[in-house]
């Protein structure tokens, strides 16, 4: 009797029409939803998946900003091709091409270390801090309000790290009103066990990124490693493989259109609760402002350095990185204006009021939230178009390492617990490995031409939404002249020597008097705007602190008012363990159109053209043309590639494990459909379509293209 | 019995996979076909669609390039909205602009006359006149041969002619098996009665040509006037309606997903029976190289005009029509390279040569004819690269126009019996008319900038394949350098008169001495490379000559090989009156899609944007967010806008009517998807559809949106 109008109404909490299958759940909520989940076809019980140090969730790891899951009694972990790729890479060389060709150990033995800062984290404790957080802070407000919350979190973290073993967080729900310490174990020894060639793993490349129809095996495999104790180690030969508690099976089945599917992973960001004025921002100005702009830094990048170039090379990923995100951007905008995502966000706030001010006790409680909200977001957006110029222009490589250099010596001179996050100590391995990067991915006459463009715009601001000292520091007190502003960064970028690794890591932690008083241009700009940047930051968390009062209040509005009909309510997604479920199946993304939801073998061969992104491996192709399916076709005439399921995911999904009923692996997650990007803001339930590898796919790779037998040995297959 | 080996079989005769539903079949032969015509869903008998007197053939009628019917006893003819386009065109003006705002007569005396040249043609007889044309000419061989056939053919044409109310054309099937004079009623006072907005007739516009899903309006109607003696005459405002002899019923009720319909129209040109080396010669040289070429032309006006300017709009329909190529060569290169037609046809040829050497009697008639072919084929292409190179040269508009002005002269002094075709009294009215279409579609700049990029490439070619007279006139003796012939073109276009209109049209007929010493720098041109330019045209005539020598025996021998395994053949498209059938119906573009058979109104209002090309009108969108639907839904829940079914069509069926086995029209066909433009060189029944506006949709569009009831009123609807 629950099922009909949960299912009907769950997101109407939110936008009023009804939606089946949305919500990425906190663990402890599934048991609430059983009766759900068994009329779907959950076959396990769901108390068992509320439980983390239980199967199956004790198999599902987070690498830090991908999900991937033990397969084996050995440590053996499977994600993402995309979420090993830099492992992958790392290994590559001219001789050895790995990335192109693929790699397999035939024993741990000759498992290849994992990019330097590889992690395997398997959540053990998810503790509810609330209390603890916003003790002593509920008075406060504003800056007080935001520094004090952060100093308790600090504590928090810092307590529960005292064990070395350990990596720990707290993460903020729904806006602040809950707060959950969750603690890891960090496995500091990763090492790649086995990756197909790129024609599999990342077969369709860039041009078929968030596209159906699909056929990438965006899969490999890491193994994590411990010391002889069982307890995480830095990588050393002496290393063991870690036993995990738990491990996944994998279907050799598969699933069939309209089967039950879960999804476990660490989804990154939603914005699901955002009031209308931030939506009306985000996408009436925000995102359209940002694709034009990165469009232009896109172009202004391929204008200055000469395609197959040293300087282009290093610049590729950063393309790449920006193509992505106007492909993003670009998708949520036409998904925005042919939708009704903004009425139906006011029609909810109507309608959410109308419940608040129908009873004196809610109204007096909740009475002002929306409104006072409202006025808060209007004073973040207040010098938006400033932030955003100014935010362009402090892009440049060379300002952010100064500004970055010249912060970290200033952090260093308070303890570490005061530090501001992101310079303290734990911190410090990846500001190096950053320091380090820029070698590799920076060129001067690029940054040079990126950061004029930007300072042009910038200085067509008004004076008065102008700062009097970036003004002062280039010169742009009489408005911007091209070519005296082309000859000022020409000599900043002769003079300054932050182009050089070798100097960038000799002021890496120095003193903070070393750098008020460097010559270095850079360095001198980033002294000479501290002080109001500093300011603004704390203008910033002035605001922050007042939203982080207000929004908690209007997130427990919401879910009384969600409460009173019987709905449960999800929190947005905060990079902390979910778990989503839904069917397989296909949807239409317009009219005439039908997207089925598999791909298969034959399909992939068709698309082949021999030249990257679709140059799948020729071995591959014999065995297709000769139809050398084995045990991996499920019941169908192939071997399915790629299917689509209507499970609610998003970035930091990607590797997670696909479950069946019965909590058997039968696929990963790997992407979403370029409808579905919208989804992080509203889930669209005709077009919301997740995209997974499926298991028949990648064990059939392994066994027929590159004979990874012996993995598959040592995985538990279902047949 | 027949029904399954004949659909199995009817191209294996060139491809040796199973087909379905190929074949543009001569209405005679159509009694032929009549168990599988029935089977499939003929309910009128198919004798009565192989007689051109008789209803419904003698309903459908060319507009020459087009095709259309008759569907009220007033005259009134339904064809494509791109059919009518220049007519609509034409009678647009800035105050009234009925292109942008559609258009409808309230009555007969309303009607608008048609641009001018347009025509209705209603074919009458088709007379096998094979023996009359090759009368003499049997042992003639190259130049001769093929003089003889065209003396004989125009002596035909000028007989039939004699009538001046017939068009006649002599029509060459099987490439010279058979011959067919086609006798039509032509109707010269065309005037436009009805077409719907811009925003529904070219809705999707260049963006969704050749694509679907497709909503697309692409309808307009005519109405044809003669004198009132019931004959053709010039337009007059004493003209009556003409009363065509029948004319369609217009269905209501539309049809659904596998229902059987036929297409009965003008398709244009084919060349499904080109041997082995043509197809190859084709995909891998001449169109990759003319869609290379093609591309840098669109690119080479673009850079000379800019956006907006006179000149741009001169050649806004020369870069549509460009790049309409660029993308029709594009899809038949995928095609190509994706498909194995060439393989088929390579394996076609051996079985067909293992049936001829099998028996004495055809191996002595036909055992040499394929390598004869070939030898021709061969011998055709050996100069391409300079002819492709010289006849973009010569697409400059100065140069083409003094060439066209030269020939006519030269032609003019011989009796018009003897005059090349094209330079026939026949032909003036259309040599008159492109001289002054110039005007609009002409700028010196653009014209100039693609001759000296062309002629550059002609330059680059060796020495041995460049002819001296177009060196020497050209200065290119020494090789072409860019300053120097930038300056002796600018100096030719400064003095020539030819971009004028007036001086055009003086030069117009002018006796062949005065064009000799004309001193206009192109005339001169023209004059310097008549004689090698001649003789070149001979050269090539004797080849075709010999072509048609040989062609009509490797048909022959096809058509006899078909026979003896008891399959009928067709011939390649030629301009004349065909029919073609099928069943409605999507299909997959690709693995993991599929293209369902109807659109809906929900879909085009998804579509819709307010901007051109999807920008419905206003009322139309209204209309569908109400959902008045009318009784135009044929029992769907909405009223279907384009469908697609497998009929075998191509560029000229544009408008033709689209029959359900009752012969009532059912819809328009408009066009064939983007994977279906191969089908010029081989129909694949997997991917070859045809899109067609559904009749539902117009009448809905006549009823609800334009309240065009004076329309429906005199047409038959069947409801």
């Amino acid at each position: 009797m629950r099922l009909k109008p949960l299912v009907a109404t769950l997101s109407l909490a939110l936008c009023g029409t009804a939606i089946a299958d949305e919500g990425m759940w906190q663990p402890h909520q599934l048991p609430e939803l059983e009766s759900i989940l068994k009329a779907k076809g959950l076959e396990i019980d769901a108390k068992s998946i509320s439980k983390l140090t239980e199967f199956p969730m004790n198999a599902v790891i987070s690498l830090g900003g991908c999900t991937a899951s033990f397969v084996s009694p050995q440590g053996l972990v499977v994600t993402n091709h995309h979420c090993a790729y830099g492992s992958i890479q790392y290994n590559s060389t001219p001789e050895n091409n790995i990335l192109e060709n693929g790699f397999l150990a035939k024993s741990p033995a000759e498992d290849l270390p994992a990019a330097p800062g590889s992690r395997v984290y398997v959540t053990e404790t998810v503790t509810d801090v609330t209390d603890k957080v916003i003790k002593g802070t509920q008075k406060l407000n504003a800056k007080a309000r935001y520094d004090a919350l952060e100093k308790n979190e600090k504590a928090l973290v810092a307590e529960c790290e005292a064990d070395k073993n350990y990596r720990c967080n707290v993460y903020s729900f729904h806006g602040g009103l809950e707060f959950y310490l969750i603690k890891s174990l960090e496995i500091k020894d990763v090492r790649l066990a086995y990756t197909p060639a790129m024609g599999v793993g990342k077969y369709g490349g860039d041009i078929d990124n968030w596209m159906w129809p699909r056929h990438t095996g965006d899969f490999a495999f890491y193994r994590a490693y411990v010391g002889k104790d069982g307890k995480p180690a830095e990588f050393s030969q002496d290393n063991v493989p870690y036993v995990p508690a738990s491990y996944l099976s994998v279907s050799a089945k598969g699933v069939q259109d309209g089967d039950f599917v879960m999804v476990t992973g660490y989804p990154g960001r939603t914005n699901r609760y955002r009031i209308a004025a931030e939506v009306d921002y985000t996408f009436n100005t925000s995102y359209p402002k940002s694709r034009e702009h990165n469009s232009k830094y896109v172009s202004l990048i391929e204008e200055n350095s000469e395609d197959g170039s040293k300087a282009r090379i290093a610049y590729e990923s950063t393309i790449a990185g920006y193509n992505n995100y106007i492909k993003n951007y670009g998708s949520m905008i036409e998904s925005f204006n042919k939708g009704t995502m903004f009425e139906r966000k006011k029609q909810f706030e109507q309608e959410l009021s109308a419940w608040i001010n129908s009873d004196r006790k809610r109204k007096k409680q909740y009475g002002k939230v929306l409104k006072e909200l409202s006025t808060l977001v209007a004073q973040s957006q207040e010098h938006n178009e400033r932030d955003r110029m100014l935010g362009y222009v402090h892009r440049s490589q060379m300002i952010s390492t100064a500004r970055g250099l010249y912060r970290l010596s200033y952090e260093m001179q308070k303890p570490d617990a005061e530090r501001e996050s992101g310079y303290q100590e734990r911190d410090l391995p990846r500001f190096e490995a950053s320091l380090k990067r820029m070698t590799r991915r920076f060129d001067a006459t690029v940054d040079q031409a990126i950061l004029l463009h930007f300072l042009e715009l910038y200085a067509a601001l008004p004076k008065e939404e102008r700062f009097a000292e970036v003004d002062k520091a280039f010169k742009l007190e009489n408005g911007f002249d091209k070519t005296k502003h082309s000859e000022l960064l020409a000599q900043m970028y002769a003079s300054s020597a932050l182009n050089d690794e070798a100097a960038r890591l000799a002021l890496y932690q120095q003193p903070f008097n070393e750098l008020k008083n460097s010559q270095d241009p850079f360095i001198q700009y980033a002294n000479a705007i501290f002080a109001v940047m500093k300011a603004e930051e704390d203008k910033d968390k002035a605001l922050a602190g007042k939203l982080q009062a207000a929004r908690p209040q209007l997130m427990s509005a919401i879910i009384a008012f969600n409460k009173a009909q019987n709905k449960p309510v999800y929190a947005d997604a905060n990079s902390t363990l979910r778990v989503t479920y839904g069917t397989v199946g296909g949807y239409s993304p317009q009219d005439g159109l039908v997207a089925t939801p598999f791909t298969s073998l034959e399909g992939l061969l068709a698309k082949n053209t021999d030249v990257d992104p679709f140059n799948a491996p020729k071995k591959q192709q014999d065995l297709i043309k000769a139809k050398l399916f084995g045990d991996y076709t499920g019941g169908m005439n192939t071997v399915p590639v790629n299917f689509l399921s209507n499970v609610d995911t998003t970035g930091g999904n990607s590797g997670s494990p696909t479950l069946n009923g019965k909590a058997e692996l039968v696929g990963l997650l790997f992407d979403g459909v370029y409808e579905s990007i919208i989804g992080d803001w509203d889930y669209n339930p005709e077009f919301n379509r997740s995209i997974h590898v499926d298991s028949r796919y990648m064990l059939w790779v392994m066994d027929k293209v590159d004979n990874a037998q012996n993995l598959l040995d040592e995985m538990n297959i279902v047949k």
